[in-house]
């Protein structure tokens, strides 16, 4: 569809439903943490916790959120524009698992156990939690564009469009806007607003500058592979991933529940690690995931990525590897892809992987019964059950 | 210079030192606004305002603020890391007039006349007028990337350097993300912090909105040229520039001296219309000033922008004409953009420009002779002085 072809839909309100529908089916087929989905074990937990409809809640508040924005008057957009606007937000926004953002309300019911939750206390956890997932839309726009990505959610990667194109980098930085937006209009009055701030300010320039020690490493990684080690692996996924997918949502919903961030600094430990751990799975199912699972072609190998994988294969192979996936590694044909896939293969990294995450796991919990806070304890082994032997 | 090259650089003492006078020699000799440039006239009025060496103890405060921000500990550098960042600020963040950030500080001086300004108070102003060339670096950056530009400030484009490409997009994310950083650490304990805070993240989102708008023209200008209107620029060039360029400098200074932003509402709507002044110059610069002199290669007509010129010429045309226009605007090759700048000149562009210049001037004069306040007329004043009749 052309951007002409979009823009004169708006004068069609039979079809602005149709839309409309399309969106909120997005909405609820998404996620493994939709009610259908649950085991009778994990929705008795839900229904004890508050928690059973949190989903839905936090979906509608996403409606709501959307037209603020699109309706806002700084700027005099015309109609076009705001039926742009609302398209960009629809087609970027929501359509992922939703983890990041259901975080928040799952993190701040645990906080609140035994005392009441109204609905305005609701929708501003909900509030918090898209604003992680503008966050993340924003974060995933421009990636892709970085990264010459094709699909992303299982669609057409926004600036492939050819309405969209480099433009929609200006479509990263609106997304990036509407966050403050949203949290002045909401919070501005509240006793821990500048918290809330400092939180959101701190953690956006750590992601952008893990950003920037992962283009370094992969030049650097260009030049000399053997440069790739584990602890350079770790210290980029630590602020290009954990902090905002892990730590991000927990401290807005400590914030929210009028904790303070210091009082708290092994839960922040233990969910940075976490967000290692994640992204560790992460470069296992970019390279053997089934890409109709994860809804992405998995490129790592391609484009030269510090991944964990290389990471572990470096350090397993012997002289003859090692110069096989020097030879191939980074480079876009297929046969050189096959051959890292290969010796990836007969280093047994599926194995070296399962045993990584059994330790981990058992690491983790381990961690995680030694905190003292009983909410702590229960936030943490909520975000274990999403990840733990995760597909996708 | 790869990035590999670059990263050693650290590691001469002799080459850092080299780079810095590099750095001081483009920070000193850039702009027309500079002491040596000054008439009689012009110097005394300096010096009777106490802005001698203004731009000087601007320039200053660069340093500080660049080697805060490369030293900050909230994500574990490298050291190649911080030299990368120091780079990369250096390279987009100085270099251009100027003109936007000693506007915060020559605003503040005016409205300050008669009460002292002490050290602390100047070092305040600077941070904010360094905020201000921070954000249009950012813009610029980014700008550069989706217009496909070569050169910019006398330098090749930044995302052009072979070692930088589309990764520069988390470039311009770190920059933008170290204004809140930068306002937060001087700002927090301020009175009017929210107010800095809410103006900031206003503009930010008006000015990305803007930037939509132009998107939007610009597409719906290539399906039919007719589009363009006189009213559509004026939106655009509003939202995308004058409220940045000319309402957020003034806007900071306002509220660092301790002002109201509600007390300056005549203030704000001349510095507007300024705004839209100064874009119609760089329209017309983009296609009649000398590459050399304004710095960079102009494409406005290759990228079918909806620049002031081709509204006007589409406005003045008779029917050949239009049709001329419609046939080569928005191609590529010389010969089209010939055709374009010939019918241009058949127009007498040059001559209407002149006519809306005279006439623009006038009207800014009455409406600034209207306004009560004298330090707002006065700043006025001094923004009508920089932009008139300008050659770059």
């Amino acid at each position: 569809m052309s951007m002409q072809e979009m823009l004169r839909i708006g004068d069609d309100d039979g079809r602005s439903d149709a839309l409309e529908r399309e969106l909120k089916e997005k909405l609820r087929l998404r996620g493994d943490a939709s009610p259908a989905k649950c085991t009778r074990q994990e929705q008795r937990w839900r229904s004890d916790h508050g928690i059973v409809d949190a989903r839905e809640r936090f979906v509608q508040a996403y409606g709501r959120l959307r037209d603020d924005l699109v309706g806002d008057d700084s700027c005099e957009l015309t109609d076009e524009a705001r039926r742009w606007l609302a398209q960009m937000i629809d087609y970027n926004v929501p359509g992922g698992k939703l983890n990041r953002g259901l975080s928040v309300i799952d993190s701040y019911l645990l906080l609140k156990q035994g005392s009441e939750v109204t609905e305005d206390d609701f929708f501003l956890a909900c509030v918090l939690g898209w604003c992680v997932e503008w966050f993340q839309a924003c974060a995933l726009l421009l990636d892709d564009i970085m990264d010459d990505s094709h699909t992303r959610r299982d669609q057409i990667c926004w600036y492939r469009r050819p309405e969209v194109g480099l433009r929609g980098i200006n479509d990263g930085i609106i997304l990036k806007c509407h966050i403050l937006i949203m949290i002045k209009k909401y919070f501005r009055e509240k006793p821990y607003f500048l918290d809330i701030l400092e939180i959101w300010s701190e953690i956006a320039l750590q992601t952008s500058l893990g950003q920037m020690l992962d283009l370094i490493s992969t030049h650097t990684g260009a030049d000399d592979l053997a440069k790739y080690s584990i602890e350079g692996y770790r210290r980029i996924v630590k602020y290009k991933t954990a902090y905002y997918s892990f730590y991000l949502p927990v401290a807005n919903a400590l914030l929210l529940s009028g904790a303070k961030l210091e009082d708290f600094s092994g839960l922040k430990d233990i969910l940075i690690e976490m967000g290692i751990y994640f992204q560790i799975q992460d470069d296992y199912l970019d390279c053997f995931a089934d890409p109709n699972t994860i809804g992405k072609i998995g490129t790592d190998i391609e484009d030269h990525k510090c991944s964990w994988l290389i990471v572990q294969a470096l350090g397993h192979a012997d002289n003859n590897q090692i110069e096989v996936l020097h030879r191939n590694y980074g480079k876009k044909d297929s046969s050189s892809v096959s051959e890292v896939k290969r010796t990836y293969a007969a280093l047994d990294l599926k194995d070296i992987f399962s045993e990584f995450e059994r330790r981990c796991y058992n690491h983790l919990v381990t961690s995680i019964e030694a905190q003292k806070d009983h909410a702590a304890r229960e936030i943490l082994i909520s975000f274990l059950k999403k990840i733990h032997q995760r597909k996708k």
